[in-house]
């Protein structure tokens, strides 16, 4: 399906980032449930360039809703987002157009589309249009607030610096759902920072580590084979750009140990079974548990850099140097945690109405 | 679509560990692809347990094609590969029904099937039914090698002992799809192997991590958003059983570093255009760039081990302990290897499929 | 997704006419629900060929449910049902195979699968294919009646003779599942066979016009745009073997009158809203109002004929003549009603499960 | 997928009547294909209401293209096209707001969206968002006539008169093309548009029967089973508004006939697999054959009339009468055909995406 993701609950997703207006559309989505445009804005701030550790494109993301709402709600027909483009500077990307971003999807695009492509500050590949996927999941991340669906993702690495672990599960995700630079440990984020801060200067770019938590994802949602719950919000991690790894649970880290240091024995806990650790992440056999979702994507260092760079021109076909120019991230850990958020969020919301059907997230009763 | 994969070309996977047959269906698959059933039961023997790093349960997979191959030949229609169950030995598993296995999918499965789950061996959950996907996944692998599209796993780490790395990919994957525990080095392997066996009679389990090269992709492969690559393969991945975590290319490595270490810079080589290093796993932006596609799978240690551990009774709500009997796997990671293998060329058939139309894999010009 | 229908549940066919085995698989259903064999067993026998008006291939269809079914009840796991070929005369087909049957698949399976089409019986064209769909549509269709949904189809013309219309839908519906010849008025019933014997002895063939009916369907089903109630029942009806249109309530009639006439009057009946009357067949908007479901399908004459006909040998491309032998049916409406009720059933659980979840349809409030 | 269809070309509609903006997104079109905005408004106007035998509302549908193309040719990514609403009464709504009208999605409207739903001139139902997938038809339409594919048709019946039948399709099809009223005898068209004032001067509506005729489209498209070429046209057929039925060749009239009279005769002509009739419309075992696809849709008279209707009132739950004002269409048939030529090149896409792959409609080689 390409550019629409889900089957019950979906998000169709449009734009390039010099066109004329990016968006997104949610469909799928329960009738009666309220917008909240104030939310919507607040996530797209969020994802918003920060001062020298971003690009220096800042635009304030007016969103419009043109359909899908009304009289602040959802009607349960498809809501579009749209968010117009405004401070588009073309000039910056003509000249080396066919100079491939070593890490980017230039090369790629050529091969796909064939030179057809808007190449302009990455077209349909920019992050730019992560604003849009934020501005839908926002709405999804505030249908699944109301049944009790927590998410928040911090930064758990970047450039080598390792933020405190998860603790207080529900106290973090709101601390963390506030935060412009959502570190648990603020002093190791102010190192973050400064490192990014160096990279920037430098020309260069970090990535990193975010770590993502779920809260109240009822147990039994998922299936065995094919659209595992794993499987499902991996899908679509791999959207967010730069995502290049995503575990689950202790992931990675139990490769080299044994059943019975990482098995999650069960127990009772006033009437509720619930497992005494959590090193599968929630999820077994594909499917919910009841415990939190808890999952990591590595988050690559943005390619984008400034630094002189081997390249090839691959209208000519031949080897070519890129010095970059124009506005580009140091690093966009930070912003991407947001996007993040978000397509868990679109995921969850799909994987849920299929369960439970298309009503169950208002949870009214009808 | 459940346990249905695929837009183009698709599979669907039946069965439960002591029913009266497993099975598979590949849809999609283009007509006058040759099936070779010594290749078919190759994989199916590389998949099967071997000795004491695997459960004692011992069958020789006599699988039988029923449908979609004609005089030797694909016909285009679904091609349905059936698996008898033959050694069942259901009495091991009724005692202890309602004792969930730690890490295991007893007590998820009870969430979503409440109850009604043939719980007789793992049922619908069990590694077994993966004999199915490893014969339709042969189909899948052998129409790709007539397209100079080839795949490999090694066990890459497992009980803390690192294989080396890829050196000479073609040479390293024909090296790999001959050997019956997949290492590049002979010698780590038999110390992997030790530590299996080492395992298994301390009545523990290991698991390990298991790195996949792809040769001969074409660049241009994948989407942007949603479908990109790098996510199709996640998806399908994320079925083979004890999979926690996929990477692409140096993956979470790439979290402590700088965009100038971690770009593969482009250069030309004999007219092609190529990267001077794989970081990114032969994908940018989603999309294949025309290097070997790479990527690594976490394996968790297998759930099912014979120490006594906390637990629950989930139809009495009440704590327990479990002694596990029966026949289990100290490892799957040297069995999952091959499932990797089969769900990558599936997954890689329906890409293929959508982007170059139901004839291209054939590739006689039709 | 080719041989694979149904997002929420799913049916997916395979098989060819002289193949090994045909078979399809019912994948989505709630856990829990109660199999009834006899029941599938009674509507494969509504499928079967009757005497003089059918094929002389009687074959009882001795099918096997191989997976998702334990201790009688669905698990919520694929449910795979089998039926084994066994009175395959694939002589009878070889001499003729590219001589194109007109009205019949023979050249278009030529032009899709460039002459690999397992041609023997009409290979995977084969209407006998319908048995695997009658069987899994069998267990639908006893899902939806524990639910209060019944569906009855009664054969509405055969060569020009018209049944009585539906009268008192409840009884009439009763009547025709228990109908080895589905008609309403006996008398009729008579004529058309009399009309089929006839055409048989002459080497020709009958159509007709299958009407169904479907009660119980809860209002709000349905979508307003591509996925409307109409589309998705229309998009698997035409999957039913010689079926050339389908229309809602009064359909076609419709074209030739006013507004004022055709409108359904709403009104309150007990405290319930119902419509006065039902021309748009319980369909307005692409949405169900509560309302019987109604429609019709047009089934054209059977292509395989006995009488001496023009055509072409499709690989040697010169004009021939085609003298079929074999056996064939003289008309297949009478078995094609039961195969429309399957579908039916198939598509109403597809949609109810998206709509409601996937444990509706065993309401028993889990 | 509810809103959008299709699987390797997919639309994605939007929109409210009186809400801000409708519009539509195509997905998965061939990079490179060249935009003709003038064919786009072209289509637009033959899509809106002409005079009295039309609504009063006229509005110019001053499209916007806000993605997918650059440099005036298609870049391969999604195509959003939008369509700003500027001309809303919502005032002439409110009133009769719970009064269902009958034979329109009032009341079905109220079951699915528990009331949410935007009632202001038909909402998300409304024939205004018909405008947005004419817009992306239209981009459909042109790519396909750039690979000899073309599509017309026709008003066959209207109140009960006949215009006469294809004769010569490749000159019917490019008149009907260029014609406001689409007949193809401008008598039989003026008796019709005569007939529609005269049911506008009585408050009454008329319904009638489009016949569409396609030329070109390659022999082998489609599938045997579920995906049929006639089931995945009528699939999106049924969303073209007061579509009621569809069918294929001779349809309906086949039911009274015999196999001898409605077989369609192979031939060879110039080299080439032809049929001496066409009964069949096209299509074998749900495949294309080669020969034009043939098929009609049946148009119910359009339910918003002028004269006092009984009905309920959906919210008091009780009986009620309804004398509709505002602006209303006494028979959309004139306007619907520009629709069923849209989605019909939309179907056809993304078939041939399928089929072909995604670059085969751009046709140069690449």
């Amino acid at each position: 399906m390409k550019n629409t993701f889900g089957q019950n609950v979906s998000v169709t997703l449009f734009g390039e980032s010099h066109g004329a207006e990016i968006g997104a559309i949610i469909d799928g989505l329960a009738p009666g449930i309220e917008i909240d445009e104030t939310f919507i804005a607040g996530q797209l701030t969020l994802r918003r360039p920060q001062g020298i550790i971003s690009t220096a494109r800042q635009e304030p993301d007016p969103f419009q809703i043109v359909s899908g709402v009304f009289e602040g709600k959802t009607t349960g027909t498809p809501i579009c987002v749209i968010i117009p483009n405004s401070k588009a500077h073309s000039a910056d990307y003509s000249a080396t157009r066919s100079l491939a971003r070593p890490g980017h999807a230039d090369y790629t695009a050529f091969c796909k589309y064939h030179g057809f492509e808007d190449y302009r500050g990455g077209g349909h590949f920019s992050g730019r249009i992560t604003a849009a996927l934020v501005a839908v999941g926002a709405i999804a991340i505030s249908a699944l607030q109301k049944k009790g669906i927590a998410i928040g993702t911090h930064i758990s690495r970047c450039a080598a610096i390792a933020d405190r672990s998860f603790d207080d599960l529900p106290a973090d995700i709101a601390k963390l759902n506030q935060a412009a630079f959502a570190v648990l440990d603020a002093e190791k984020g102010e190192q973050m920072r400064a490192a990014i801060e160096k990279a920037a200067k430098q020309g260069d770019s970090v990535g990193g580590v975010l770590e993502t938590a779920v809260l109240g994802v009822p147990a039994g949602l998922g299936e065995p084979w094919f659209d595992t719950l794993e499987g499902t919000l991996a899908h679509i991690l791999f959207s967010v750009p730069a995502v290049k790894g995503v575990q689950f649970g202790a992931g990675f880290d139990m490769a080299d140990c044994f059943g019975s240091e990482y098995n999650d024995a069960f127990r009772m806990d006033n009437g509720k079974i619930v497992t005494a650790t959590n090193h599968n992440g929630g999820i077994n056999g594909g499917i919910s548990n009841g415990m939190p979702i808890l999952f990591r994507c590595a988050v690559k260092p943005t390619p984008s850099i400034f630094k002189k760079q081997d390249t090839v021109d691959f209208l000519k076909n031949e080897n070519a140097q890129l010095e970059l120019r124009g506005r580009h991230d140091p690093a966009i850990i930070h912003r991407a945690r947001v996007v993040v958020d978000s397509v868990t969020a679109l995921a969850l919301c799909d994987v849920l109405a299929g369960r439970f059907g298309t009503d169950w997230i208002r949870g009214d009763g009808i």
